[in-house]
């Protein structure tokens, strides 16, 4: 196979995930490939083509549930504190609302932990702060 | 306050529970009490008045998307197998789909690995397979 | 059963919770209230209510030894750093010693590894300074 | 140094921490060596040298709490199912109540969740059983 | 872009990761796919494309140190017993001696506690008494 | 047997850690026990004869695979910041490449997901950096 016949369908993956990306995240992913640029080029790549190309794309999950999901997902884990504020953001812009993110972190209360729930809790209000402030600006 | 008093609301927070559990995990919650009746009364009491009655039983949050939402924290914590299974069960009892189901799992993939995604979707599988046999037979 | 009928118990949970809350942190808690009150008030009352009014008034285990328990587990969970050291905090508070929280925290250096262990002590060495600090204010 | 200093150090630690490890888990050590003798015999020397020569006969905590903070480290691991095991056994041995061994774990349902407090406390509902089955025997 | 374009680049990645897979695991992949076919087929080809053809087919790092990597990755990850035992074989497969494994895995017991690594080794000495048996048949 | 016995045993262990710790992260070990002196000066200790007097000086793996082997572990506990940017450091001292470093925490993304290792190389390129700027100083 020429490397012709590869450029086509990498970049289709590429690009799908890029437009999924900007689309939950609201974000272009410019930061993040700029942060990698140097020491792990491929890594940006692979978050936007198997994270959001790939998994994201699937159909058999609405983008709202699927958020939710990870927003649970994300309390469980415990350190990963960055992705958790970037993706309660994702989980409003595609649709649930400010509610529905406080139950699901409240819902893993009884899963991980009272720390675990309480932190997503607090971070949670600090996006909604953020975005009532971008909205009176 | 008298003891008296106390009773009512006890029984109240415990028989919503109850009901809830029942109608989630389609499980009367008995063999739990069963299991901690000698050494853990009140852990069972517990589950079914927190977890079930004051959690569960809140409104702003379909069942459906609480439910899923679990799967994904529990395949997360990773150590969870027993709940995972429970609750995947009652993933299907809310009315989410089985692909619903392994969507969400698959998804996690991307923030616990591929071990604890795949560890549940082996779960999943031996779920659905119980009910095709309970429903052939 | 009444609303009215409600109200006592409730209050009685949560004013249990927040007498226990006082004489455990020594605080009121009302900073976490503060924090809730808008977002996930019942988060709030849940604290009180069921971590400190249900489990923590619990009779069967001396509130030193609960709380060096709580130690442990914390450094262990490896992500609750707020609330190891505030939990510290409590330890001393209800009559351990400085010496029995090292301990404690250095044991678990066999269970959760050297950096969750090493990472609690020096958390521990912060609050015995700010208590210092305090007492010679 | 020579080789003849260093044996009387070396056998110091490993038969302190051996004296330890009998007197804690009322068992030898004899099947962990064992196990590890082929593979891996450093790390049965390194476990009673280290963990037990050196950490757990350190004075300035009393072993019953040493046990029970023990218990509650290894429930938040949530993976540690055989040590939980063991060492619900240890704190029994060395003065702990069955009791306060459950309102250990309970506790930490606080802080790790439900799912890792209710196997732990089925572990030690094993535990107990197997004690009255020997005591009855 | 056509479908027909898609396949080759698809099958490219696709092949690359099954070639990778066998050469790692010594195994065809098989029964991964099959027990995913009916439930997550596309997971099992994430697996290959992904896992296999892009993140280990990658250049920078020998397979040997590749898989004693994640070695310890497994071990601190606790709950991934499974990956643990499939991959202490690829080490050995791709030139790690079992010496080398085993020092990898006891080097864990200082960032993921005694239990995790002793669990490990336990796996480890299953591993190489299966391989005796084996090449003994 | 008399103290005079334990002391160049103890010693030895001691001295061979700290030799090690130096050769490893370049640095004296001093800030470690400055910082625990007052309250834990027995776990600097341990860390010095335990972790790098008997664990690191152990034959039968390369100090470059132990290193990346560590950063690995360290990548999957998903709360040792601190210890991942010393120990990055480390494995470049010991003769691993930046790229091997990268590589190695590449390839944990399909083991502890994509946030625990996004983190990893932003610490990676915060640590590389800052070598830049010292060799250019």
């Amino acid at each position: 196979m020429s490397d012709q016949d590869d450029a086509p369908m990498k970049d289709d993956r590429l690009a799908r995930g890029r437009r999924k990306l900007a689309e939950i995240t609201g974000r272009s992913g410019g930061e993040v490939m700029e942060a990698l640029s140097e020491i792990a080029p491929d890594f940006a790549r692979y978050i936007f083509e198997f994270g959001y190309g790939d998994i994201y794309s699937r159909p058999g999950l609405d983008l709202r549930t699927r958020m939710l999901a990870t927003v649970a997902g994300l309390v469980c884990l415990g350190h990963a504190e960055k992705e958790l504020e970037v993706h309660i953001g994702s989980a409003l812009n595609v649709g649930a609302s400010r509610e529905e993110v406080v139950e699901t972190i409240m819902q893993m209360a009884l899963y991980a932990g009272f720390p675990a729930a309480l932190n997503a809790i607090l971070i949670a209000r600090r996006v909604f702060a953020a975005r009532d402030a971008d909205s009176r600006g």
